[in-house]
């Protein structure tokens, strides 16, 4: 079988056809035919060498879905024709702490899908069965694919951080995941505060979920906010964290998920006195990814896309870097 | 009855005798005679005015131990005789969310020992009953006055992380509070780690239960520890703190207790990618240091005393000024 792929073949390259020749499929490989895959400001960020770990031809794409075409000798949990999904990680060790505690997102010897592994912006991808997830009926396909990176980045905090449904939450920045957490949060039940600098966009913020929208460019308004219990960040630029900080409750979190590279400066003191902590998290593990899915399904959380034939995959990308995507772009096959 | 106390006459001064005049025992008040008073780090900061709050005469002392004198019309909870304790709280206001919820040592609107109110640099302190915490039998009375605030400081991450038995924990400090904190972890089962500066206190350390002493002032001994489930800040002065972070096992915490001034950088990416966190605290609740008060006569938790008689407070105060106290000064009116 002669398959093809889109690869920047140096960093900041365009993408271009080149056909994809696949490893021989392992015992515990899954085979998948892509359908739709979303484009992910991380895609962005490897194709660039951002962060120093990429490796050409780079094959973009990590919010995957489509049908298994072919699976492993030893594979069991899967079938040829199931519907299924790849996000971040394509293979995990299954033998660290952190895989047999089930935070495989965090073992430190997996397989990221586009470092050194050929993404989703393909015709067919391969993944260890363990990270193949299934995605359960009632979904928008198309739409799904971003809940696979974007859509788990948000929910998996809501498990581990916990975050309760009595719980009042803002989400900083109200894009491609952002979007998306207003949605969960709705539906998890939590009074939603959204901090955005696009008060054009209330009527779209209240409609996703969010009971207050403050202009997040305006420090009085940050200021004159109720507590919160929690307050996400998606964004990955520079803010006044403290302001953030002290509009939390005793208690209270402040959550990245937006990899800023500047470091995040903290008063000790706005710790201490009101026990409260700065943390982060990745991804999710395959159980939470599912479990994401599901609530997803029962729930009808949707991101909004624009699609895109995978042959546009450029043109997606340059929207992307100009900041015109609303709110996330997947690309497809079936066309 | 003619009390009196010693005072800061002004920010910075020696300590005088002054007459106490107490204001008249309100209904929930509880009225104690002053037995030993632990000297802490927050009375120097209280009497330099360090932190902006202070007002005087002040009368430090925040680690009270005495018995019962007078009770209030209300108070049920307390008798005349009785061994108890006051530290860094001496009232609550018992109505808001944070003391319904047993938070009371995070409530908004509490009366500070020392903050507008009379220490136990004196014959007779007089406190809420709710913060008034009874003394379990087979503790020795004046090792115990710090465990009142130093205690209380170093034990509440335990519960409030909370700090499994089966966790790798480190601590940074070896101090007036660390060399608790190690007693109490050592208790409560864990693996101990010592970060100090002080090598030459090493068979000390041991012996107070850290199972491995690092030389905080070594970055490669501190890079080459084993990963931490948690690591408990103990000191003021700002360190490299992402050495620290970068030592943390994924899911891992730096948990401050020391008011560091200097904001803590905190690298974003070292939270995200291992699900790291950043927290602090505060003392704790009354049932807390209840619950630490028995866990520390039932464990044969000691804190490293020097004993002043009362009248010796400003030697005291100049010894824990110079950093000549090893580990903990306390004040005595049985002499």
């Amino acid at each position: 079988m002669n398959y093809q792929a889109y690869a920047a073949p140096e960093a900041g390259a365009t993408l271009q056809i080149i056909p994809l020749e696949l490893p021989s499929l392992a015992h515990d490989d899954v085979r998948i035919a892509v359908e739709y895959c979303g484009v992910c400001h991380s895609d962005i960020s490897m194709i660039d060498n951002a962060w120093g770990i990429s490796q050409y031809p780079l094959v973009p794409g990590h919010e995957i879905i489509g049908k298994v075409v072919e699976v492993g000798s030893q594979v069991k949990t899967h079938a040829i024709g199931d519907t299924v999904g790849v996000g971040w990680h394509s293979r995990y060790d299954n033998e660290c702490c952190e895989c047999l505690n089930g935070d495989q997102n965090l073992c430190a010897n997996h397989q990221a899908t586009i470092v050194g592994h050929y993404g989703g912006f393909s015709d067919m991808v391969q993944a260890q069965a363990t990270s193949v997830i299934k995605i359960p009926k009632g979904l928008d396909l198309a739409a799904s694919a971003p809940l696979l990176c974007g859509g788990i980045t948000v929910f998996n905090p809501l498990l581990q951080i916990p975050v309760r449904p009595t719980e009042r939450v803002g989400i900083i920045g109200i894009g491609g995941l952002g979007h998306i957490a207003l949605q969960f949060l709705k539906a998890w039940g939590c009074d939603v505060v959204a901090f955005s600098t696009h008060l054009d966009k209330k009527d779209e913020i209240t409609a996703w979920g969010a009971n207050e929208v403050i202009d997040s460019n305006n420090p009085k308004a940050i200021s004159a906010c109720k507590p919160l219990d929690v307050i996400i960040s998606t964004v990955n630029v520079p803010l006044d964290w403290s302001a953030y900080l002290g509009q939390l409750k005793p208690r209270g979190r402040l959550h990245f998920l937006g990899a800023v590279l500047k470091p995040v400066e903290v008063p000790a003191m706005l710790l201490i006195q009101q026990q409260r902590s700065v943390s982060g998290s990745p991804v999710g593990s395959p159980v939470n990814i599912e479990k994401m899915l599901q609530f997803s399904a029962r729930n009808h959380i949707k991101p909004v896309i624009e699609t895109y034939p995978m042959h546009k995959v450029n043109e997606a990308l340059d929207h992307l870097r100009q900041g015109k995507i609303r709110y996330r772009a997947v690309l497809t096959n079936r066309h």
